[in-house]
C-alpha cells in the first residue's frame, strides 16, 4: 500500500511517500512544499492546494496520513498552521483518497517505540526503518516520512483493519 | 459594490451579502452554513468548500471580507475554526474574487464607532444600518453582516482606495 504522509503547515509542508507492507515501509519519495512569506495568506493557501493536488496526482497514494496539531506554546503559529492543515485535509478529501489523522504522540509511539521519544530519536528511527544513509532533510520531510510509517504500521496491522476500513470514511464522501 | 462577509468556522459559518455605496450598505441576503459534528473533519471541510463555492456562484460578490481570528482563551476551538477559515480563504481565492481580512476590532470600530464595543452594540448597529426590524439571527449571520458593512465602509472610502486596490492582491493570483 502506497502511503503519502503530510506534515502540515503554511510556510513549509513536509511530504513523504512510502510503500508499506505489513509493518515494513520502503522509501519512495520525500520533500517539502513551500510558500513565500510575502504573499497574502489566501494566495499561499491556493498554492498549497495546487501543490497538494499535484502530489496526489503524481504519486497516486492509496491512503493519506496527516499529523494532528498540538500546540502548547505558540498560538499564533498554531492558528496559521491550522489554516494550511484545513486546505491539506480538504484536498485529500476532494481527491477521494482515504485520509487518516495521527497525533504527534501516536507517530512517536509507532516509529520510536514510545510516545515520549524526542525529535532526534524519531528521526534516527525513520532513517533506520527506511534504510537511508542519512537523516532525511529538511525536518518537515523527515516528520512526514515518520507519519507515513506510523500509518503504514497501523493500516497494515490486522488488528486495526476495522478502524482503517471504517465505513463512515467512505459513506460520507 | 456587492460584498460577501464571512464569519469563519467549522460547525457554523455566517454569511452576509450587502450592496455598499459610499459609507452605506443595503441588506441583500444572510444566513449560515452548518456542518454536522459527527462527520470526520476532512468531510466537513469538503462540505464547507462546496457551500462556499455555491454562495460565490449564486451571489456573485465583487469582493469578499473574512474576519480574522482572535483567540485568547480556547485554543482548541481556535485551531478548529482556523481549519475552516483556511478552506474559506482558499475558495475565495480560487474564485478570483478579491479577498480582504479584518480583525474583530476593525469590525467593531467600523460598525459601532469604537473598537471596544460589545457584541450586542455591534448587533444593534448592524440592525440599524441595514434597516432591519430585528437583530439578524443567528449570531454568526449577524457577525457576517457586520464584517460586510466594515468592508463596505473601508472599500468605498476614497481615503482607502489605495489599499483596496493594492496591486499585490491581483498580481499574485
Amino acid at each position: 500500500m502506497r502511503i503519502l504522509g503530510i506534515d502540515p503547515g503554511v510556510a513549509t509542508i513536509g511530504f513523504g511517500l512510502v510503500e508499506a507492507e505489513r509493518a515494513r515501509s520502503r522509501l519512495l519519495r520525500y520533500g517539502v512544499i513551500t510558500t513565500p512569506a510575502g504573499l497574502p495568506l489566501s494566495t499561499r493557501l491556493y498554492q498549497i492546494s495546487q501543490d497538494m493536488n499535484q502530489l496526489i496526482e503524481q504519486f497516486k497514494p492509496d491512503e493519506i496520513a496527516v499529523e494532528e496539531l498540538f500546540f502548547s506554546k505558540n498560538i499564533t503559529t498554531g492558528i496559521a498552521v491550522a489554516h494550511g492543515r484545513g486546505v491539506i485535509l480538504l484536498e485529500a478529501e476532494r481527491s477521494g483518497v482515504p485520509v487518516f489523522e495521527y497525533t504527534p504522540m501516536q507517530v512517536k509511539q509507532a516509529v520510536a517505540g514510545y510516545g515520549g521519544a524526542d525529535k532526534r530519536q524519531v528521526m534516527l528511527m525513520t532513517q533506520r526503518l527506511l534504510k537511508m544513509k542519512e537523516i532525511p532533510r529538511p525536518d518537515d520531510a523527515a516528520d512526514a516520512l515518520a507519519i507515513a510509517i506510523c500509518h503504514g504500521r497501523s493500516a497494515t496491522s490486522l488488528l486495526n483493519m476495522e478502524r482503517v476500513f471504517d465505513p463512515r470514511r467512505y459513506d460520507t464522501r
